[in-house]
């Protein structure tokens, strides 16, 4: 059987996202502490695949699973896919509790952080007490007296919690882009995406123009552009840079080789299809 | 006297870096638990000026700093002097620990994660346990027995504790750029910088190359390129741009009002002498 790995415990977004677009039973699932672990366990190859957040509407790119994927695993690490999932918290506890019972709410401190307002309004006297996870902070919660967590639908559920508010987000947009990682390169579909990483020569100041030129000559859009150290030096950066289309389209492959000779380097992601 | 904020506890490299430029005594200084709070002491008044990190050479951008900065502080919030320290991590612990005799090592996450190699060759079976700041685990390590933290060397003065070893990090150019923030526009000195954040319109996929050429036809170079979410759609971002100049200087002028015609909304954060 196919084995899968996430960023765990059970019950986290990433399980949610996954059980969503993949048809595999929950224990063939297999639970990592980190990003950086779910890849390394794909690269070593002890699960076939992993799934990693690499970016959320709120909180910006996740620079864990990037500079994973860019300096830690080989060149046979693809994107295969990409998952967009709506993030909404909701507030858990166990059965009969109500919104006054609760004198301590545990949560991991993003999760926490996306809901600043309804605590403030809800919850203005209660502890707010960070956990490792959304998950583990429902664990808690099942545990004590008088204690909720901040969690999903599916940790509420396997921790046997009940969901006093729903949808106790700040911010109405909270999205997370996933994406599913394999060692083969997803087939062309007509709306495809291709991930890579643009390693500039030293003193190249204008460089970053001459790419963004590179890809408008061709008529290629870009939906992301991220830059993040090198870490040889302060301010020398790479560019993360998701762009419309497939390695096998003309005018991406053409695209590619053109950065090939400009670039000191430059890292192939994967080309997957686009989630619309 | 004037007050300076700071991102405390106290020891920790925030206020390492501002003793090293200000000529300010230790009491003026006013320890802050979050960049975000700092900037908001200056901006309500509270202190004259703060300290804050903006960013690190290995860990990439501080998000928290700029996205404070641009979404949640007055327009008279400025930069007004940028500061670059190296980040020397230490193993510290009471007088007369040896390495033999470390069961546990308290650390801020982030200065553990540069010090990996360091850790799983000498402690390799020491328990790595979170604290909230490097001073933070200073002050336990200086509580219990057969435990140490990683920390700055005002750390180990402030708890009374001595520096088993010396510059234990992973990476050799280990630098954090931190920036003074106040109320006034700094002086222009002819070898300045400033930093603005752009957004771009709605389905404008070509206005990144359109900036960009914008300062390379003043022949103005770019030090900073950080795009970061704007918080209401995922995959629409602000950019974080440093450019070379001051916005006295007539090219840097000229391109700021050319951008305010072509942009959604450009944000001024200051014009300050360059770190050299």
């Amino acid at each position: 059987m196919e084995r899968v790995g996430f960023l765990g415990p059970p019950g986290t977004f990433s399980e949610e996202a996954i059980l969503k677009v993949l048809d595999i039973k929950e224990n063939n699932l297999v639970s990592y502490p980190s990003p950086q672990a779910v890849i390394k366990a794909v690269d070593e190859g002890k699960v076939s695949r992993g799934i990693v957040p690499v970016e959320n509407s709120i909180e910006g790119s996740v620079n864990e699973t990037l500079d994973t994927l860019v300096f830690d695993s080989s060149n046979d690490v693809l994107i295969q896919k990409e998952i967009i999932s709506n993030i909404h918290h909701n507030l858990i506890a166990p059965a009969k509790t109500g919104i006054k019972d609760i004198k301590r709410v545990y949560s991991h401190p993003q999760a926490a952080a996306q809901c600043r307002k309804y605590i403030k309004n809800k919850l203005p006297s209660a502890d707010i007490i960070a956990s490792s996870s959304t998950a583990e902070a429902a664990k808690i919660a099942y545990e004590r007296n008088n204690t909720a967590a901040i969690g999903t639908k599916l940790a509420s559920k396997l921790y046997g919690l009940e969901q006093i508010d729903k949808n106790i987000e700040d911010f109405e947009e909270n999205k997370t882009r996933f994406v599913l990682i394999g060692k083969e390169q997803a087939k062309i579909t007509g709306k495809d995406k291709t991930s890579i990483a643009c390693f500039i020569k030293k003193d190249q100041p204008g460089m970053l123009l001459q790419i963004l030129q590179e890809f408008a000559d061709r008529d290629i859009n870009l939906t992301k552009i991220q830059s993040r150290p090198t870490k040889k030096a302060l301010g020398e950066y790479y560019f993360w840079i998701d762009l419309e289309g497939h390695i096998e389209d003309k005018n991406v492959g053409e695209v590619l080789d053109s950065l090939e000779n400009k670039l000191r380097e430059i890292r192939f992601l994967g080309s997957y299809p686009r989630s619309k």
